[in-house]
């Protein structure tokens, strides 16, 4: 190879291949909601994984979408990247993927966000304030990553409280294990700094994005409802609301949203989410509405009219981007920026190197299987990290760090001494994959039984209550 | 000259000049946006009309934002275009303008906007319809274009019977007599066809496009309510409402709203309103919000779940643009189309080159004048199309077209053989401008005056009557 950039077809600068780079980022979009052909969606994301390492190789630097390269952008010795691993993963509100059996590099992704990561300091002052065992998700790193955590906690100790805004976008009636990860975890904090909780579910999102009609988006609304009730949020302390149904009942709602609307550019958004010209405008002024609960005085009859109400939202890293929006305009129209905390995706049976997907059934554990169901997919799609035979694993061992079921295990198994036993008998070749499949699925069949029982016993009343715009309990 | 170009600086093709004329528009457009120095703007629109002109030249086709020439769009001879009068004209929500004295060309905006006229059969067909005299705003073709009113007829023939949606985008505190064409015209309706009426205050759009914040525009939404009440509408058959307020009122209005965001793409708002990168989120699908209440269904206060019924839009035609987008969502949602009548503009007092405008207090008569004021106004300001000296006049005659006292009085004189005498005697040289000037006083001072009497009857109780979602009395 005479030129170390000769792989780079035909771009000969950092701003022509990060062109080229961007075109290939809305092409791989494009062909994924249009639910094109899968052999031509995998040819779309090799081109664009291969694009991002030339860009690296290139100018020393990940690619990041809305972020031209500046002049100085040439790597100096243009020599290959000594680590690009973690430059393969696409992260964004739509999709997630990397080639890492591993998973997404989340200690990359911090750098590339520009967040902060929850460390053993955060984790044990988390434990002081609240005063109660962190929850396994913090213990774990299942939570690994936040913006201002600190300051919510100071703030706190002062006696100035926060009120949790959390959501989810009701894209189908089926919720899977993956999607509790968030309500599960918001549950806790919930409960132990005794706060008020919103929680948004973005049906008409799910509208402007998917080929489902209004009533159809609304009606997974409340169905998911029923699914994030059941994990045992406290009716005094929480509002559960559909955007279909809150932006038409409150007006200082949709005063936030228009704010937002005001301060935000479509070159912003462009930047921020891939929008193109051929989006329609119903997705390029949404992040305004997913926005405006981060602001206190979106809910009057909570909140009154105080805009000064910190908010923090748990949540899946991939939806980042809506809230670095939102803190880049709270100031600039007066409100507090929210703070964050950040989890992992919850892998998809086949790997780590895509999410749990509800539209993929066989990637995925729904809150409706049966015992018998959950067996059968774990037994036959869980990606495991086993050897070929039982004697190559007792002699060499499996790999944990790959294995899709030990990964559930750690969203899952309470005990902290079981799991790092499971893990070390795991590696040492002493648990086969079979056995660690059986632990798996014994700890999900109760979970996910217990579960539909809870969901069984929310009623239409129940639901109603919950999204009625009412007073919540709480001293702030 | 040897090149019949060679004022084109520098632009060879159509493509090119076309794409300087999109350009140019931009830069007029963010210079009165940005409220630029006087010279500057007009230097700038200046050129904005020599372009379209020279493009005219060149293509033989008028320029139209969003639609790009075509590659046989080069004039055959290249000459200079037979007429191009109208071509220089102006009309988007934003800006009206044109060089021409006598305003713009209304026979050549029909044909640019696709819409018909308003013909002699047409006004017949409305008299015999609704069995009353038209309204001298049919007669004398200040109301000259519509879309699908002989439908809109047709179908009231049979018994069916449609419903009334007019606006104002409330800027300011203050109105000027030009803002009282529509509402003059829409009570006339209302009355003698006898139907319900929707009457929408954009206070978000205001918000959106100026520097007012989002309290400003309601309460200007409110102040301008009243104004809006005085002309005189039915409290039993009339919905006012301030976007700000019902958006966050009517989950069904949301849900149109949205449902129309879905269909438009931001490269036909683009094509349509001329947006931007630049333009915030907001500006940019607001369109959406102008549009939803041309469907029945978004007041189900009104009209319960009904999408079927006709709604009919009087408007001035620098509105069209919005209800051009609307229609061709309309059939795509499964909504019927709106019909619509389209008014010329109320020319500023210092000629029909452009409208009135309530941000330049010389050029407008404000509805909170004094007799004294307004005497003073039209005398100082008033253009006029008589000659330098009474000699001269009585000799030669004044120009009644472009007399702008003229115009008023065609606008509010209800004496049609009245106002024709005063056309021939200023014309033949009769009627001095002195004398024009003081028929306009002594018709504006009494009309105002009544106005303002009537306003001062309108309480906040009855503004607030007007403007609660509730059902309206009518038979459709």
């Amino acid at each position: 190879m005479t030129d170390c950039q000769g792989d780079v077809e035909g771009a000969s600068t950092p701003m022509e291949l990060y062109e080229k780079l961007s075109e290939q980022g809305v092409k791989v979009r494009s062909l994924k909601s249009a639910k094109a052909d899968k052999t031509k969606v995998d040819t779309a994301v090799q081109l664009l994984l291969k694009l991002k390492m030339d860009y690296k190789q290139m100018t020393g630097h990940d690619y990041k979408a809305g972020c031209p390269p500046s002049e100085n952008d040439a790597a100096p010795n243009n020599g290959p990247a000594a680590d690009v691993a973690g430059e393969d993963d696409t992260v964004d509100p739509w999709t997630v993927s990397t080639t890492n059996a591993k998973g997404v590099d989340y200690d990359k992704l911090i750098v590339r966000f520009g967040s902060s990561k929850i460390d053993q300091e955060l984790v044990d002052r988390i434990e002081k304030v609240c005063g109660q065992k962190p929850h396994r998700f913090l213990r774990r790193g299942v939570f690994f990553s936040h913006r201002d955590m600190h300051q919510v906690l100071d703030a706190y100790e002062k006696h100035k409280s926060f009120y949790l805004y959390t959501g989810r976008g009701p894209s189908s009636e089926a919720m899977h294990v993956g999607h509790l990860i968030p309500f599960i975890f918001t549950k806790w904090l919930q409960d132990v700094f005794d706060i008020p909780l919103v929680i948004q579910l973005t049906d008409d999102e799910k509208y402007l994005w998917k080929d489902l009609t209004v009533e159809e988006c609304h009606r997974f609304a409340i169905e998911n409802a029923k699914d994030i009730i059941a994990c045992g949020f406290d009716i005094n302390k929480t509002f559960i609301f559909s955007d279909l149904d809150y932006m038409g009942s409150s007006p200082e709602f949709y005063r936030n949203v228009v704010k937002i609307q005001k301060h935000v550019t479509f070159n912003q958004v462009k930047g921020i989410f891939g929008f193109t010209d051929s989006d329609c405008i119903g997705k390029i002024s949404f992040p305004a509405i997913q926005a405006a609960p981060s602001f206190s005085n979106s809910f009057p009859h909570v909140f009154g009219s105080r805009k000064d109400i910190q908010c923090l939202i748990p949540c899946a890293i991939d939806q980042d981007p809506y809230f670095r929006m939102t803190r880049d305009v709270a100031p600039r129209i007066g409100y507090p920026k929210p703070a964050l905390l950040h989890s992992t995706f919850f892998p998809a049976l086949q790997g780590a190197q895509t999410k749990m997907s509800a539209s993929d059934a066989n990637s995925s554990i729904f809150l409706t299987d049966t015992p018998k169901q959950i067996k059968n997919k774990i037994n036959k799609h869980a990606f495991s990290g086993g050897k070929d035979t039982v004697e190559e694993h007792r002699k060499y061992g499996g790999n944990a760090d790959v294995d899709v079921s030990f990964m559930y295990l750690t969203f899952f198994l309470e005990d902290d001494e079981q799991l790092e036993k499971i893990r070390q008998d795991y590696t040492s070749g002493a648990l086969l994959t079979g056995e660690l499949k059986k632990i798996l699925i014994e700890t999900l069949q109760p979970m996910i039984a217990q579960h539909q029982e809870r969901r069984k016993q929310v009623t239409d009343e129940l639901v109603k209550q919950f999204m009625t715009p009412r007073p919540l309990n709480f001293n702030l």
